[in-house]
């Protein structure tokens, strides 16, 4: 769920499927497969053809009539335009549980976004390492994130610290936060937001199932 | 992002927005105030008032004309719709960091999920608790399962565990898994998955954020 969302970006459905195919085609690679078929990522995704020829499409990539798609080539091509052919830095604000589990996130190497630092206030995390990421005290964030240039925020802090540290974030040159709290926090225009609300998912799965116990 | 979509479940944005309405009016209802306009909530949430209206027209609650949705009635119709005004009791297969992340996650008591138990294969954390919640060999799944009726399990062993993980739980009677692996698991068509896929809201941020760099 995002709350902030640039007018230029469309197709976020698309978008959001993207990751699902770039692991179905690297498994293919792996197997040494060089062409897939638009029917064959549908059974393998459990979309219509339709639907993953839509989707494939805004990547600039067409398969070839009788053939499919090459797959080293829709690999790169789906990597180079998520930006995942190049490697983003990203801090993480808040080293509890949630950002534990998030520094030692290990699909996040294979999406080109590695973990550089984490900014906590608890005097026992600070200086410490989590998975070989240094953890901060939260006032060093405004100082050294500039310094960093780091552009990519992680914020999983508790609710009530939420706002004050995306200011913080903001001033400390973030122009993206993927935000883990619950607090729709408010952002200069320029900042994008990415709101991941564990509630929605688990809100549609609550009406799917209470569907299918009926 | 879901693979499995029962037909009859449908308006499934309206549902992935109706926690963040909750969250709101719950503040809204710890401040006194008995009544807001879909205006207000319209701001709070950065969605248009239109939007609004749809979203909490799912719930059967329509607001009254210049003075807007009660308040506490609307905060009990969207748990009522929702389910979140019973427990649902649920398990968690796979007591790694994001495990333990989930176990701890403060939201889900009030969205009336209660974790009873955890299941491991890793002998260092079996016999342990989880702020509270024991964990249990993988192999007592299968039996443990139907003894305690839960219905609910959240996935979130490495991806080579999860297929073989997730045909557990089925045999231990889960109707609903929450997905939070890479893995398109296979299960039979009465039971529901919810795939919680991190790389799809990455997906989104690094298009957007390159946008905005630009």
């Amino acid at each position: 769920m995002t709350n902030e969302m640039p007018k230029k970006v469309s197709k976020i459905p698309s978008i959001r499927r993207l990751p699902n195919y770039l692991h179905i085609l690297k498994r293919f690679h792996e197997d040494g497969r060089d062409y897939v078929s638009t029917t064959h990522l549908a059974q393998e995704t459990g979309q219509e053809p339709i639907v993953v020829r839509k989707d494939l499409e805004i990547t600039k990539v067409t398969g070839q009539p009788g053939v499919g798609y090459n797959v080293p080539e829709l690999i790169s091509k789906i990597e180079e335009f998520l930006g995942w052919n190049n490697t983003s830095e990203a801090f993480v604000v808040g080293a509890g549980a949630l950002g534990n589990a998030l520094i030692g996130h290990k699909g996040f190497m294979s999406h080109g976004l590695k973990i550089l630092a984490a900014f906590d206030n608890n005097p026992e995390k600070i200086g410490t390492k989590i998975r070989g990421v240094p953890v901060f005290p939260l006032e060093k964030l405004e100082n050294l994130g500039p310094r960093m240039k780091i552009y990519l925020g992680i914020l999983c802090v508790p609710d009530s610290a939420a706002q004050i540290c995306a200011e913080t974030m903001v001033k400390s040159g973030i122009k993206g936060i993927w935000n883990f709290t619950k607090v729709n926090i408010q952002v200069p225009k320029d900042v994008v937001v990415q709101h991941e609300d564990l509630a929605s998912s688990l809100a549609v799965l609550s009406v799917k199932l209470s569907q299918a116990l009926k």
